[in-house]
């Protein structure tokens, strides 16, 4: 454990990165100067802020896994449950108060550290034990979010400019939200690499996130994998409900996976979608390339003041185009806008911030309001983009039957489509194509990388190898 | 979707287990007929249980993978979430009560199911939207467990006679646990074949779960995997906290992998303890054997009618005798027996009930009390043995410096510790050596299939080759 933290450094050896608790100084640095920055702050306040709790799983003594509470792991990066912790906002003082563990806990769960321990492990000014405190003596406190909270799990939201903080990526934080990127794009590729008609689904999951943990140290995927194939890649959420996904992989299916793994809380958020057998038949490549399509001119247009709805609306314009090209869609593009017709095909929104939670907080400022059109009001994003924003770009054409039944019935919509074509595509399944990207000062930086064209992807697939498995690579430790 | 349910039977293809709706049909007729012997129970009398709820993780949309609660689903074997269910206790009748889906809901999580899918899915006798029933009409329900309990995710444990019926597996349970026995064995023996000096004991948790999840369907491991080695082999429950197992596998360690995956909610829990390089030294040996022998002391004479207390004991008898031979104890016996001597080196109970849940429930009738002496005050078991009771033996030896220490500043204990003997195996960590077994009418069948003598493990581990790993079978579905 020692080794993790040496010298204020969370690492777990290998090539796993190496993050320096500098990088929640500056968080708390930065939280801080918003703070001193809003009119009506008292001084010598404190903004005080609940840890995540060991919760265990119904009535049994089964630990969930703990993950640490958003907001406290990025203001402390402190893995510990049942912690509290405060930042003087004045100074930028961190304090930490750490539960005094009864004796027995060395029996089961092995050395009880000193406070000091946890002074150097996480580079914080004062550690004290939760029960030397005196709570009553935070009354000048800036509740974070509520100590005392009773509703159970759901935390109660930020609302004043610490949020905003968060909304933005410290250069530390990008180098790992580049990592969380870099290893669960290799995973992706892994699986391209190895998957076949014949296998389950869940064997690609259970690839993914093999590769993940044991190559990447990241123990946590991002979110609930989505590995669905054939029909089941039209399934905007498949493999959430309490049986895995498990369905049998097909020769002319494509695939669409999503997944994300996830390091020392910072998450990543990817979708592959590829042919099963390795190569596209001419109506895969058409739909494929309609939402490439898509996404490049997403990319290309996104930089610092450019709306993010107006991407949205950018991506439907193209599926549009291009699905009229296909012949699924036959009329004029402004008309087609005009009646949401993307969102019959795109109905979920084109992407959303990523950091510590993979839908990342403040997507909408306070008093703003999500567009209530089809499509857009499931964009989790309503802001301006801003530089340091970190996105996913998502852009989707899925073929849902009852949202193109739901078409074909209104008056509106129906026009505009050919029955016949479209007939053709109907249980094919669905296309996404999802990168995360950071957001530079005149453009963006993508941190996915796997391949992407259809040419890119058929070549990557052309050697792959269904029966030989990655190895775990056998090293001795790197210092 | 289908495919797993087809013919009221729950199976996720390939070489997976298949498991019959019947399972639990028998499993409601037991819990029918115990209550129908209880006294004072009205006639026409419900039992009313709630199933899990689909969880969110803190305040974000990242949903926690749903596992079902554990009572429901050994009543209903129903993997769906926010359902409720009921049986006549009269008649066996079963009703389940499904959420009324949103239409949205086919736009994310797939088809929307009429009532009469899951009545065939499940086998069940009836099915009804929970929003088209009167809840008022439940006054002669007997809850197993409150539906509008205010207590968050701690379910009240039901006090009654259906609680003993899940002590007792019938033949159909016993075949699933007897799968996911074997699955995790197999789980096991692919990380001794793998496991070497220099790997991160998290490479080795990581490829535990890719072959149960991969080979076996089990998505979920039974509780969180503990893989210990060199000293955190004493940890008890090593691996719990927000980091994973990150130690760097030593060559000359000892390993203690407790690692157990699950099926369609059946748990298994299996230790294996064994050398990093392969190749036990003589000490390594020597408390290796000591741990081998009580457990299969313990595992010959559990039988129906033996006190489970009297198992604990038998393992500290002869962990002590052993200690003795091994030089770190001197003295006699029956007095060190009398001053709990044993659980400074086991700590722990002997050994707990496996089901549904890990630990599963019913360890102490009502109205007994856990024995308040050291190492006993931790079984979670009380009761005399039962045929069909499935049960872990996992007696241990571990160097605990601090339990070490307690002992040699008692009055009562030093004199028995020869102090010299002891600082040799200090830091040595620890040996748990843990089957799962099912008592049968005159002794046990034993689950668990690993090697388990010094000489079985070296001939395993002797051609082991840590860069190959698995490979996921390739092979088209079978019906």
């Amino acid at each position: 454990m020692c080794r993790v933290f040496r010298k204020a450094v969370y690492w777990l050896g290998k090539d796993t990165l190496r993050v320096s608790a500098a990088l929640f100084a500056e968080n708390r640095r930065r939280l801080c100067e918003g703070l001193r920055a809003k009119q009506g702050l008292q001084p010598k306040s404190l903004v005080l802020l609940q840890g995540g709790e060991q919760k265990q799983r119904y009535c049994t003594d089964t630990d969930v896994v703990f993950r640490q509470e958003s907001f406290f792991h990025w203001t402390f990066g402190v893995t510990e449950a049942d912690c509290y912790g405060a930042v003087d906002v004045d100074t930028c003082k961190a304090f930490l108060f750490i539960p005094k563990l009864p004796e027995s806990y060395a029996t089961w769960m092995g050395e009880i550290y000193p406070k000091e321990h946890f002074k150097e492990k996480y580079a914080l000014e004062e550690v004290h034990y939760t029960c030397d405190v005196s709570w009553t003596d935070t009354k000048n406190a800036t509740n974070f979010r509520g100590v005392n909270t009773d509703s159970g799990s759901v935390t109660r939201e930020a609302s004043f400019e610490g949020i905003s903080r968060r909304l933005l990526k410290t250069d530390m934080e990008l180098e790992v939200l580049r990592y969380t990127n870099r290893i669960s794009s290799e995973a992706h590729k892994e699986v391209m690499k190895h998957v076949s008609a014949g296998q389950k689904e869940y064997e690609m999951e259970s690839l993914f996130r093999h590769y993940c943990y044991s190559q990447g140290g990241m123990r946590h995927t991002s979110y609930t994998c989505i590995c669905g194939s054939g029909h089941n890649s039209s399934v905007l959420h498949y493999g959430h409900a309490g049986a895995p996904n498990d369905k049998t992989i097909q020769d002319g299916d494509m695939c669409l996976f999503d997944m994300g793994g996830e390091y020392y809380c910072y998450s990543s958020d990817i979708t592959c979608s590829f042919p099963a057998n390795g190569k596209f038949t001419p109506d895969q490549k058409a739909i494929y390339e309609a939402v490439l399509k898509s996404s490049r001119a997403v990319l290309a247009a996104i930089k610092p003041g450019v709306k993010w709805s107006d991407m949205h609306r950018l991506a439907d314009r193209v599926h549009l185009e291009e699905l009229i090209k296909v012949g699924i869609l036959r009329g004029n593009l402004d008309d087609m806008m005009k009646v949401h017709l993307g969102s019959v095909f795109m109905p979920h929104g084109l992407g959303h911030l990523l950091g510590i939670d993979v839908h990342d907080v403040g997507g909408y400022p306070e008093g703003t309001e999500r567009i209530d059109e089809p499509g857009l009001k499931s964009l989790r994003m309503g802001r301006v983009v801003q530089e340091r924003m970190v996105l996913t770009v998502e852009p989707g054409i899925y073929f849902i039957n009852h949202l193109l039944d739901k078409a074909l019935a209104s008056e509106q919509q129906s026009g505009f489509i050919n029955n016949e074509v479209l007939a053709r595509f109907r249980g094919s399944g669905g296309v996404r194509i999802e990168d995360d990207i950071a957001v530079t000062a005149d453009g963006v930086e993508l941190l996915t990388c796997v391949p992407r064209t259809v040419e890119e992807i058929e070549a990557f697939m052309a050697d792959r190898n269904p029966e030989k498995s990655f190895s775990p690579t056998v090293s001795s430790e790197k210092f």
